[in-house]
């Protein structure tokens, strides 16, 4: 293979070497990618340990039964005693192909327009051209950009001066299912004194990002119930309880129009954000009149969204009794029945947020049941709600002014790339995992555009995304300190 | 044919005249009887004209261009210038063959533990044998029983003193979509000086049973919204508004969990229940106990079941937004729908209610739409409803004291039924059109067993109900004053 010639920070590469990493790329997302496709998600992974043993990085594939290989790169640092984990995942999203514009693992260029390109034939290529297929962004693209940042040191005969271990899942897009028992399986591998996670789309500025936090998630599963069988509305609807009506009053009393969670103590394990998350906070470049704009909505449960998801949130996504617009019909309905997400922040926990939920819901009168209630239980209970609790972990956070959180952010401004530094993402990924037990510093570096069509049909990375993520890559593995 | 021999209030029939009654009624529900299947309504239609001309009736159709016809049958008494019309519809509910354990239009005699009785060679007939069909009960055993009572007064040479007018529709289970066109086509003949609706069952305790009165109705369907496509709740759930929360606190904020209704208003039109009504409700058989075990609630809105009916309700009857379960997502929903139903009681309109309802809404911060939103009207308005009134008609009551309510009761008690006197059902059905323009007195007067399984699969006809009927009917039409 040949190695790209030159790469200096914050200066664009040659489109020879552009190439090289396109080809790469290319290469690479033309192999299918589900988590479940055990063939062609080994292919995969067999891919990438070749394309890392090319470069010398001690390779290895830790395995567990019934799940997808992780792909683990060292690169050892003469004298330095501080392993960085860089993480990503060669998986990607299940796909509609009728929905894409072209076959989803056959890679293609297109213009701004929107038009095919012959990149391979072009004397340039334009930085707004984009490359289509599922992953191009979500999530090989930072693999391919690390590999070739680590070119550019060779090629300059430069050495890091960290320990470099790269860490590459294969079912993330399935929820990650086996990685806390990867994690407990290869606590020498999986625990480095921090971890980098590649993962994820920069700023809706363009700018470069880094997030320092998730929040933690917990679902929950509430019906209510009214008469055994439903009933005519007319005959009996206002001497029957509705359990519709129920339902409404309890959601209301869980949460405000504003956002504001209405159950007793949900606020009290809160950590108060800290000077640093509130002075990144003031200096983001500000999104929320454009995401007004595009989301169509004349007001909001707060000023600034950033500082919004600082704090906790109950969601109700769902909401099911009866039928509504022709389905309607006049009928006391025997039960209703929602869906709840909350979000949380530190230090809260999922088992912290139940035992608050279930005391509110027995503080409003509501005997909890787990399963259907029997006629014993409705004749004895006048307020029954069933409470099943779904899938949840706990929030996590960097501190803003820890030491790494500082090199790194140092390092992308002194190549040109000052970050939008994101206290805490709104969404939930389980940092957590990473972090514990020793709280470890656990930093997600995003390199791809925000507008990459993530999960859904025609996927892309921006090929100016992609050359950025190299210079910062390089920037880091260059200067990051032993 | 032949006459019923005698017939006695209080005595039963001889095994020979009820199986005659039964013959016409068995006859009759062989016939089909779908409002929209027009060949066999009509051939109810001619059937029950042929039935009642044997009786010396004056009958005719009456006619309406996409209607089932009206049969109408005049009987005159020499010097009177009272006329009574007695309803009662042929048609029936739609049947799903697969749920009857045999075929709709095919009658079946059972006995009280479901075996089949070959009853037209039994000796004696159980009164507690049942006839199985669609229709037994709702309505066609209310016509034959009204013929049947009209044998017994000929066998007995007794004539009416008031003019009988009947009056059978053919698609009240249609909803009654052409008897406004038909009372406003046929003024002289469908506004008698009073209706006896025969239609419905008897009391729960099998006690006789009057009606006086209905709710009137109007539904309503509600929308709300959220974001104009739907977001993942993580990233933005409590930054853009959740249309889920605001519809359970628009919800919460319009009625009570006791059923009482919130909005501004509401009850300030309602007639308080007048001194006979109270006094009708404080006689009534308790049903509470009884309705509070089948339903298996371990509370109500209020204690007297019939003191609730005569109020106002707000029944949701539907919700949905999003996945529940299985189905549930992390998603913030763009919109969330509601069904509501009012049941209007005197002298509340749909107008009326329309415009509190309304009122509720803006004072609320609302917006009202009619159709889906734009850009525009989403982004000047912080909140927005779209509102769609779908059907609905008044309440009607004829008061418990008017000469007619009384003398039918105390016929019915002289016969040994006494009635049980309801001042309103909970249900609706559109007393209105035959109440109005002049408040004609409209008394509702079952006669069939309240289990009867009206509407489902296996309605059926017990037999004592129907020889309670024929003695009811034939009381009335022999002493009614002219």
């Amino acid at each position: 293979m040949r190695f790209l010639a030159v790469l200096l920070c914050a200066l664009p590469l040659f489109a020879a070497d552009q190439k090289v990493v396109l080809r790469e790329l290319t290469d690479l997302l033309a192999i299918p990618n589900l988590a479940d496709d055990t063939a062609n998600i080994t292919r995969n992974a067999e891919t990438i340990k070749t394309m890392m043993e090319r470069r010398g990085i001690t390779t290895r594939l830790l395995s567990l039964d019934g799940a997808p290989p992780i792909v683990v790169g060292d690169l050892k640092a003469a004298g330095s005693t501080r392993t960085l984990a860089f993480y990503a995942h060669y998986d990607g999203q299940p796909v509609d192909p009728a929905q894409w514009k072209s076959a989803p693992w056959t890679p293609v260029m297109r213009d701004a327009n929107g038009n095919d390109v012959d990149w391979k034939n072009a004397a340039t290529l334009d930085p707004e051209w984009r490359l289509y297929a599922r992953s191009a962004s979500d999530d090989k693209a930072p693999i391919v950009a690390m590999l070739a940042a680590l070119d550019s040191l060779r090629a300059r005969n430069v050495k890091p001066r960290v320990n470099l271990r790269f860490v590459f899942e294969g079912e993330e897009e399935a929820g990650s299912p086996h990685l806390a028992a990867y994690i407990a399986k290869y606590p020498d591998v999986l625990r480095p004194d921090a971890w980098i996670i590649c993962d994820g789309p920069v700023h809706q500025s363009r700018r470069a990002q880094l997030a320092f936090g998730a929040r933690g998630v917990l679902s929950l599963d509430l019906v209510v119930y009214g008469p055994v069988r439903a009933l005519h509305d007319g005959h009996y609807g206002n001497w029957v309880p509705n359990p519709i009506v129920a339902l409404t009053h309890l959601l209301a009393s869980m949460r405000d129009e504003n956002g504001r969670i209405l159950i007793d103590g949900f606020y009290d394990d809160i950590v108060p954000a800290s000077p640093a998350e509130k002075a990144a906070i003031a200096a983001m470049p500000p999104v929320e009149a454009d995401l007004r704009r595009e989301f169509q909505i004349a007001r909001t449960e707060g000023e600034s969204l950033n500082e919004r998801i600082l704090l906790p949130a109950l969601n109700v996504s769902g909401i099911q009794s009866g039928g509504v617009g022709d389905k309607a019909s006049n009928t006391l309905q025997t039960s209703a029945r929602a869906a709840i997400d909350f979000r949380l922040v530190p230090a809260q926990t999922p088992e912290s947020v139940k035992a608050l939920v279930e005391r509110h819901l027995v503080a409003r009168g509501y005997k909890i049941v787990r399963d259907d209630p029997g006629a014993a239980t409705r004749m004895a209970n006048e307020k029954i709600v069933r409470v099943r609790w779904g899938s949840g972990y706990p929030p996590a956070r960097t501190p803003l002014d820890h030491p790494l959180s500082n090199e790194i952010a140092a390092l992308m401004k002194r190549a040109g790339h000052e970050p939008v530094r994101l206290p805490t993402m709104g969404g939930s990924v389980p940092i957590y995992l990473f972090q514990q037990p020793g709280n470890t510093p656990t930093i997600t570096l995003p390199i791809v555009n925000h507008d990459n069509n993530q999960h859904a049909a025609n996927e892309n990375i921006r090929l100016q995304n992609l050359w950025d993520g190299i210079e910062i890559f390089a920037v880091l593995f260059e200067n990051l300190e032993k």
